[in-house]
């Protein structure tokens, strides 16, 4: 279960450079392409002729041609035409609302007359010189919903990231979970600890001793349909903290747009948005490569969690307090699913 | 569903020449052998002793000795010997009509009874010293008939083999397809157009110019159960096209026999016979290698459009002109079956 | 179907050595861990917080610390802490009855009342100065039965195994099989034959004759619930054959010990112990590479045979006199999965 009449991160725009790509998300198999080099569209991945995948076509002035028997499909889903055939009783094939922005190309897998550009998340660090990005793909063999526990309780960096952004302090710190409309916030602020491995790394990235104590703060934010955004930084201490002027801290925004494949896998975007040297390509290179690495820890857990829970359907999970962040975010989430079950009814 | 009283080709004669070969055709999980380095045999792979696949035994004496426990079985499916007992009461298993003939092995699936070799299609060129063959095998996860449609609408060349054996002539010349019986044909014919590269290649293996323009034709003959035999060549432009004399001309025959595996998965036997230049075997080899390049083009269109289909199975699909063979031909399938059908039920 | 209320071979003390082992046994999913260093505990393999796998956790202070959060788990599946919460109410997971013995872990995957470590089956081998072991661990996909019915006939080590312990005698010399309670033994006394090369290797590792002829036994010891001891040996001709004297002999003990992981799945721990030059650590290895390398010609058969078992599950196989082994384990089997059942209902 996954809302549809929402938008979700479809693919970087890399990946529809050369050649249409074919994905599914939340069970649609969808070929994304650039119909012209500044335009996106995305269809059914269906051809209306012998159901091949047009996601193995060629796009030629405008049209997406089947790579099959030169069907040329329009992005709105209607055949144009086909060599030595009349196409106007061809049948239609899905077009899907879809969206380029900062830096990712969306879509909006439910109902299109419902689909609305401007709910689409505004990332305020994109296009702004202010701040670099770097990011990365993951396919994981889980629920969506186990991503979002994950990337709102930290806790689990003790333990799983221990040799990177892990640190005992981060357990020792309660968080704490608020909740304004559909928008969940955990937050843990730690003062006066030593910075972990990953953000000794950053710290020397920004010019700034990497061997003094510090204050460290995490903010999750979640916002649906599965977006966790995460303000992430340490400052030396005493210097303000989370409000530390910039010379004197590391910060930065990880990014995780959670996409649904199916029930029970996703397409799981991860990134992150830094507010010191963005003019320093090698170093958002060693941060991708370095994030790319500690995120790549939980795929093993997230798979194993996710068979064990389909072994016993039945089995109550705790929901502690650590775990508010997530069950808030499932609340926002159940909501969503049961208004557009409702209406759908009507 | 497929036709099982009927010849299909289950294998080459070197896949036996060593040891058993072990494949499902029609469902039926087949062992293939020699008893003598003259005959072939073919049984169900099922020892009646503990049920090992007979495909892992050896041929000892003209006998199948079980590679388990040494039942040794004969052509027959009756047990002949078994050590250290008496096998007049071991239940026989099945033995399937089988046949070398035109340098093929081929098997019935269906009911023995019925099964007469005269009707196993004729391949004139084997044997033939004015002809040359070389071919191959893959492996696909698709219907046998959506290979059927593949091959009887070779306008997918100009899309799938581009590079190679497409052109856009191919598209804009209208086939025309014809029904005798169970004989499907569709052909088409190019005049004055430029060779693409296959064909250039061809042209130079047999002396001839490769710049200057060609006549082309392809003429698909369907025969059932699912058999595509492709007439294929070019001559120099104004010598009489398909009848001009062999000195003006390269031609061949493009060999493909399809045998289900199960219902959605096929041996698909490939290969060229030509009328050219047939003791240069470099040439043979050569053009084996740029076939099976190929026609390898079309194994992910083939199983991604069977996905398709199978995850829609609803969706009715088009049947356009340039898809009459293959509508024609899955018309003879389905004569076919219907007949077993009721044979079966009388 | 499996009996549960008995002891199987879990694993081996290296795989738990370093960290804890996730492994399914009858369907259970366990981990092993050592709490300690001289002790081992076996749970589910589910975290009661969020079902992640304990697997993937540490041990800290006799605690298994699960790798996702932290949660500490006690050998007695009762949750000790975790941090910055109050673990009182928190379920409990199952603990499951394991002990180290002979040099293998054992688990009792059923009614953990019932478990009695006296009725784990004695080693005798284990700790005796006199005898050295090697061994190793495959996993294959067959019913566990399969695995019992291919050691208690070695008939078939004439053909799987033809270029190493195989040789045409086993054949020609008929075995017996005796019942007694629930232990079966199918054995064979072949006289005056040639040593087949794995047993000429033996010879020669004990510093005898490989040339001359031999007397060579095999005797096959079935024990609840699949556990298979086969004593093997050849003395020289004449001097007495099983009960010849050392100096005359190269004998030892296959070791099978079969644990269902599922119902078409095994993990299968071969082995041999020998009681000759037990402090040859070079003979150990050399034996243990070349049993693992006989074995795994198994692997193929089973597996296949496994699979046109479950293809035609209404074809009753044959039960010859070579498979008297197999037939009484089987009735041995299904008399202790009866009682289960019975004991179940009660």
């Amino acid at each position: 279960m996954f809302p549809k009449n929402t938008w979700y991160v479809a693919c970087t725009p890399d990946e529809i450079a050369d050649q249409p790509l074919g994905r599914k998300v939340c069970n649609e198999s969808i070929v994304f392409y650039r119909p012209t080099p500044d335009s996106v569209a995305a269809l059914e991945d269906f051809c209306p002729h012998r159901g091949a995948p047009l996601s193995l076509g060629k796009v030629c002035e405008g049209k997406l041609v089947c790579g099959y028997h030169g069907l040329e499909m329009g992005c709105d889903g209607k055949t144009v035409a086909m060599p030595g055939q009349r196409v106007r009783g061809f049948p239609a094939i899905r077009s899907f609302p879809v969206v380029e922005r900062y830096g990712f190309i969306w879509v909006w897998p439910g109902d299109a007359a419902l689909a609305d550009p401007a709910t689409i998340h505004h990332l305020h660090w994109h296009g702004n010189p202010e701040w670099a990005y770097g990011g990365g793909l993951f396919h994981i063999a889980c629920d969506y919903r186990l991503m979002v526990d994950n990337l709102m309780d930290l806790t689990h960096e003790t333990y799983v990231h221990s040799s990177s952004i892990g640190q005992k302090e981060i357990d020792e710190v309660p968080c704490k979970t608020t909740v304004d409309g559909d928008h969940v916030v955990t937050s843990r602020f730690m003062e006066n600890i030593m910075a972990p491995p990953f953000w000794q790394m950053a710290l020397r990235g920004n010019g700034l001793a990497d061997d003094v104590p510090v204050d460290r703060w995490q903010i999750c934010h979640f916002t649906p349909p599965s977006h966790v955004l995460i303000e992430v930084g340490v400052a030396h201490a005493g210097k303000g903290g989370y409000d530390a002027a910039p010379e004197h801290k590391a910060n930065s925004i990880v990014v995780d747009f959670i996409t649904p494949e199916t029930e029970t896998s996703i397409h799981y975007f991860w990134g992150m948005a830094r507010q010191f040297k963005p003019d320093d390509q090698a170093l958002t290179d060693s941060i991708r490569v370095g994030q790319g690495k500690i995120f790549s820890e939980d795929l093993e857990m997230l798979e194993k969690q996710q068979r064990n829970l389909l072994k016993y359907p039945d089995r109550k999970l705790l929901m502690l307090n650590i775990d508010a962040g997530g069950v808030q975010s499932r609340r926002v989430i159940d909501r969503l699913l049961a208004a557009e079950q409702s209406a759908a009814t009507a």
